[in-house]
């Protein structure tokens, strides 16, 4: 079983954090040949935590979680705190292997969704 | 002569700004057919600022700017922020219509940009 976590910044404005939600779910659409499952986690600000997302993958049967920061710059949450908080996960869900992919920002594809952003102009 | 000015936020990291640089640089080579230019501005924290950007947009001829706001939720940022930025601009290059997209996060293709995020996993 493999699962999808992807974690975002968090926000102390709900309707930040259910952006990311319905991202998720559209995510999870997508996602049917790639993955069994697709959950969330807030690095702060916001629950579930990283540590609480891992979790709940394992206790859905995740053998294998693929970890996708939605971040756009590679600053320290990006290169320190995401993966000190897989670290630890590690270490307790030793039956789990969990990659991190490549952020968010460094996606090839962002160059053509800025330029499909620009043709949603009002 | 129509313009892509793409604002980002702004970090107190250069790096993290070089890589918005690097990206209107990407967006740039996509966006002949559509573009005269693509300039970049940050909210805060770098320059040039959106005044900045705008100007810059304009000296090279710009009649028509379209702003996209590189950011991932609709905060005060996205909802505020930009668009008393854009109006003071507005003000004072009269001759330049100035539109604004979406905000990235926003975007129908961002669910596939985060799958193909995962498939880039180590």
């Amino acid at each position: 079983m493999k699962f999808l976590l992807l974690i975002a910044h968090g926000s102390r404005r709900q309707s930040a954090n259910e952006e990311i939600l319905r991202l998720a779910e559209r995510v999870s659409g997508l996602a049917e040949n790639d993955f069994d499952g697709v959950e969330t986690a807030f690095l702060e600000l916001a629950q579930p935590d990283i540590h609480e997302g891992i979790a709940r993958c394992a206790e859905r049967g995740a053998q294998h979680i693929v970890v996708v920061p939605y971040f756009l710059a590679a600053g320290a949450h990006v290169n320190q705190d995401i993966p000190a908080e897989v670290d630890r996960a590690r270490a307790e869900f030793e039956q789990v292997s969990i990659d991190i992919s490549t952020y968010l920002g460094a996606n090839e594809m962002m160059a053509r969704l800025v330029l499909d952003c620009s043709r949603q102009a009002s």
